[in-house]
């Protein structure tokens, strides 16, 4: 294997390689969860209805269950009046059977007895020593929800790929779903790498700094619902990067790497990817990003991102974050994620590459943040980023752009 | 205590006894969590910074750390000659010093040594056995980022109320936060009642049906950023009830309790409210969810939902998911969640109370859901509702309608 000569991707072509590797090597998988633990989840399957609903013939009302023809002529003034056999709660039930001048007192939600037909309403009704006067006509199934009314069995209920909010957990509740499958979340691995990165808990000796990217791009990892873990930090060497990755991805499928200093890590990830697997992207054409890294080694991704935090980030969330929320299943529409406003101050840009502007959005007024891309406190404001095309020199003040928001 | 003689609620009645009784009794708490399992959390307290960042002048570029007055008047027609003394890497630190005509070769990342000012990059120098040539003119601090010239230590750098997006970890991160106040998740209980409700993987005995409020309404509450759990079911037995409340609210602050039919435990609930508590609200003008019934016991909350899931899920939509939600710290603005659009077809409406009718929503079309509310497959569609005030008897086909979407 090996991949000597990639030339520099454009932004739109990293965006097609990404996307697309994603696609050949990474399958969506399922796995099966309980239905009362299913919130946010996705459906991995088309569910059909196991069972006709309501599962019987049900009385929506508290009243008698009667049969109608014995109601006929009814009112008021000139009552009809049954004989009161049994009383029937919701969920019990009953061997005896309504017929011709008998009835059964109901409460709402119990089936209906043999022979009965319709509900009196408990209003229109006198009951009086085992007997009961009905004041009113009521007409065959009335008050009744007849059994598979709201849904036979059998029938499409939930599609694969709907997002299980609580409404729709209770329609599986009511078909007695006790588990279900849903896309399994993407399994993400992060390693940090750098000499000069420290844990947090650990005492910060001169010239060290504290490692962001592990916990910050597993934090968004998660955002796009993956499963995400950080799996340490390693130095920048070739025989313990390699060891890393190798065993990071027995665990993992996807693998974010990410460098303190990224032309440090950026050279032994390359040649690392190069002897275990194949480099597909070595380069992006993007202020800030260049040295971000892609490659498959037997099936699985390694992407290396900037070791800066900003530059990092950046690059997660406009190449990274859509193919890995859509392999956890969610139909997220992307476009939702863009918003548009007027930059409150002219933005200059280099004229060869594209370049991500860090913004703040306050309603629809658009503020550059303009820190060099180490400047990690930037982000305690940023909600997103402004893309300038690579021909673009400068955006005006007032000017109408759109802002990738951030998760 | 007790409370006999509560009149029926209005709705907007309803929705402000209920937030208050939310602020009355239910005071946000705090938590501390892990940093780096954040997303999604929210901030319990203002942030300040614990140290400079960068923690010490840092090298922004590959190169020589010199003295920017050795580069004066250099260029590649007549470059200065230093001495390179030393080599840094990102994270290591040295005794030597840089002095006039001496220098130290320098990665991206690391800490200045004493005595240097500026980084001449690597391009434009030529290095040559021990010795560097200069190819150009550079200013003091050039490619150095100065100690603390992102943020100084003590300074406001993340707020409470803030939501925890990853750039906002990664801030908290490098600062060497492990752990962090969010605000603590509010602890939610739901009962289920009724003789017919069953448990899902339970055999279904005629007559009975499955149990949707407790899993459904779990999750809704999940949704708004609550811890909550199904506590089981229970029977519509006064001493039953009484026991699982009192047992229930040794666990939670909130607790939901939803009856399979609702006349049977909404009287139950009534009489145990009153013993225990005190009931304010007893009933609101809305259809569905007319049986609701608010009471706290002890300063905890205990809300009876309609029996039936869709008006249990509309009730807890319109009455309960904003108060609790911001009492989980999140400052979700709720008018983003009302969304506007034509109705498609004609609905009636009750004189005299609030209905709500439950909508799907397919662009600027809002179709409403024409079944009776038992219809628990109406769920499977349904994206919200649309109020249809207590005096309007009509909305026409094409009418413009706001939707409250579910969560």
């Amino acid at each position: 294997m090996g991949t000597e000569f990639l030339k520099i991707k454009e932004c739109d072509e990293a965006i097609d390689i990404i996307q697309n590797l994603f696609n050949e090597n990474l399958k969506p998988e399922s796995e099966e969860i309980l239905v009362s633990e299913a919130y946010g989840r996705v459906l991995f399957e088309d569910v059909y209805s196991r069972m006709d609903f309501p599962p019987f013939d049900k009385a929506l009302k508290d009243g008698f269950a009667i049969l109608s023809s014995d109601s006929f002529g009814a009112s008021e003034e000139s009552p009809n009046t049954l004989d009161v056999i049994d009383f029937l709660e919701a969920g019990s039930t009953t061997d005896k059977k309504v017929q011709a001048g008998k009835c059964i007192e109901i409460s709402t939600g119990a089936a209906m007895p043999e022979g009965s037909d319709a509900v009196l309403m408990v209003e229109y009704a006198e009951k009086d020593d085992g007997k009961v006067n009905l004041l009113t006509t009521v007409t065959p199934t009335q008050d009744v929800a007849k059994k598979g009314s709201d849904i036979e069995e059998g029938k499409l209920i939930l599609k694969k790929g709907d997002f299980l909010n609580p409404g729709k957990i209770g329609v599986l509740l009511s078909q007695g779903f006790e588990s279900i499958e849903v896309f399994k979340k993407p399994s993400v691995g992060i390693l940090s790498s750098g000499n000069e990165i420290t844990l947090q808990g650990e005492e910060l000796d001169y010239g060290k700094i504290y490692d962001v990217n592990g916990g910050m791009i597993k934090n968004d990892a998660i955002s796009c619902g993956a499963d995400a873990k950080f799996l340490g930090i390693m130095h920048d060497d070739y025989d313990e990067v390699k060891e890393k990755i190798t065993k990071s991805l027995e665990e993992v499928d996807i693998l974010f790497c990410s460098g303190g200093t990224s032309a440090g890590l950026g050279d032994v990830l390359k040649h690392v990817l190069d002897e275990l697997g194949e480099v597909h992207i070595h380069g992006i054409s993007v202020q800030p990003g260049k040295p971000t890294i892609v490659g498959v080694i037997n099936g699985k991704l390694v992407i290396g991102l900037p070791g800066n935090p900003v530059s990092a980030l950046m690059i997660f969330n406009a190449f990274v974050a859509e193919p890995l929320t859509r392999l956890a299943g969610i139909d997220k529409d992307f476009e939702l994620k863009v918003i548009k406003g007027k930059i409150t101050k002219r933005i200059h840009s280099q004229v060869g590459r594209m370049q991500y502007q860090l913004v703040r959005v306050d309603e629809d007024k658009i503020q550059p943040i303009f820190k060099d891309s180490g400047a990690i406190f930037s982000l305690s404001t940023a909600d997103g980023y402004v893309k300038i095309p690579k021909l673009v020199e400068l955006v005006d003040e007032g000017e109408e752009v759109e802002v990738y928001l951030f998760n």
